[in-house]
């Protein structure tokens, strides 16, 4: 098997996704750290690598190089199969699909680093406002997918079964990412309980930003 | 074919996804509007639908009924899948929904409806404001897209090859939508080429907000 190189930052979301990813299929890569704060990610160099100047990238030695770490998910999951992070049949697809892209599409985007800092510069939006944003974005989502989960036949240990998928994936890097704002978690006990079933397992907990190279 | 009931609304580029999907793939479907700006998502009757409150939605008579943009495309894909809206290797694959992330992922969550609703009502953003948001996070994209498409072999009459993909599905969608923003697009000439190319698809056409019934 190939070993790639993945273009990444301690902390970020997406790049927790894909770690979990390459852990999960047990895929061994090279960790390379991009520290957003210090805008590494906007040189000249990296942009080279990604031109959209964002992380995660992951580049294979035969020069395949891939964006978007949803599209890297699917990827590594077909290519690589075995365990699988998505289900076997279409429709079952498509529920975890749609639970991971509740978060990625409707949390993470508003809430990512250059969102804030947007808010901070051009609209003078202090902390007390931006945590304010940030939590609204996240209830808005984990409310409805509570709900979903409370009344899914199918959650099992995880969001979608017993074994996690990309839902999964997608779920604990955001609750991950929710402790620097202190998102209040009384009303999600499913969603708590899925996270600390993550937390049991090595391949998330592999993934965490305070085990990687660069953590701080 | 079993016809499908699509919940969503003339103006909204996540409801243009699935329209061009469904009209590619010549799925006949029943239309149900629901009008965003009165809320109307909001509605105890379509949360029952919809738990989180957002189009579209998708429902087939079997009963499946199927949330996200992206995932309802996915699955039109896997059990229709002729004509192709994703390529046939996983490469390929990697590449186009890449390029349908970027814009799903990095622009249309930061500029949608509710995002800037919150903008105005609690950081009393000003509509001079809004449009610079706005087009910041376009620009911000469809640059590197620009220059992707340059340089990107694969590139013909669409993003992707000759056929259109959920790249062009979402790209469309997104200049559709930059419409009401008057963004400049004199920096992007292949994106520029492409959406002209799919003005004159019919399937995009068919798609596009003043071809819905409840276009204003």
């Amino acid at each position: 098997m190939e070993k790639p190189l993945l273009y990444n930052y301690f902390r970020s979301s997406t790049s927790i996704r894909v770690r979990i990813g390459l852990n999960i299929k047990e895929i061994d890569y090279d960790y390379f750290a991009l520290h957003l704060r210090k805008e590494e990610h906007r040189s000249e160099k990296y942009l080279k690598v990604n031109p959209y100047g964002l992380v995660p990238t992951i580049e294979f030695p035969s020069g395949i190089k891939l964006y978007q770490s949803l599209a890297i998910l699917e990827y590594l999951d077909e290519i690589y199969p075995s365990p699988p992070i998505l289900p076997t049949t279409s429709i079952k697809r498509a529920k975890v699909r749609a639970m991971a892209h509740a978060i990625a599409l409707e949390i993470h985007p508003i809430n990512n680093l250059q969102v804030l800092n947007y808010l901070r510069t051009n609209f003078s939006v202090n902390d007390e406002k931006i945590k304010k944003w940030f939590s609204n974005w996240v209830h808005k989502v984990f409310l409805p997918f509570e709900n979903i989960l409370s009344k899914d036949e199918e959650v099992g240990l995880y969001c979608f079964g017993d074994t996690p998928t990309i839902a999964d994936i997608c779920l604990f890097s955001q609750v991950v990412n929710n402790a620097r704002f202190e998102i209040d978690m009384s009303n999600y006990p499913l969603i708590k309980g899925i996270y600390e079933k993550c937390m049991e397992n090595e391949y998330f907990v592999k993934a965490l930003p305070k085990n990687q190279p660069d953590a701080e």
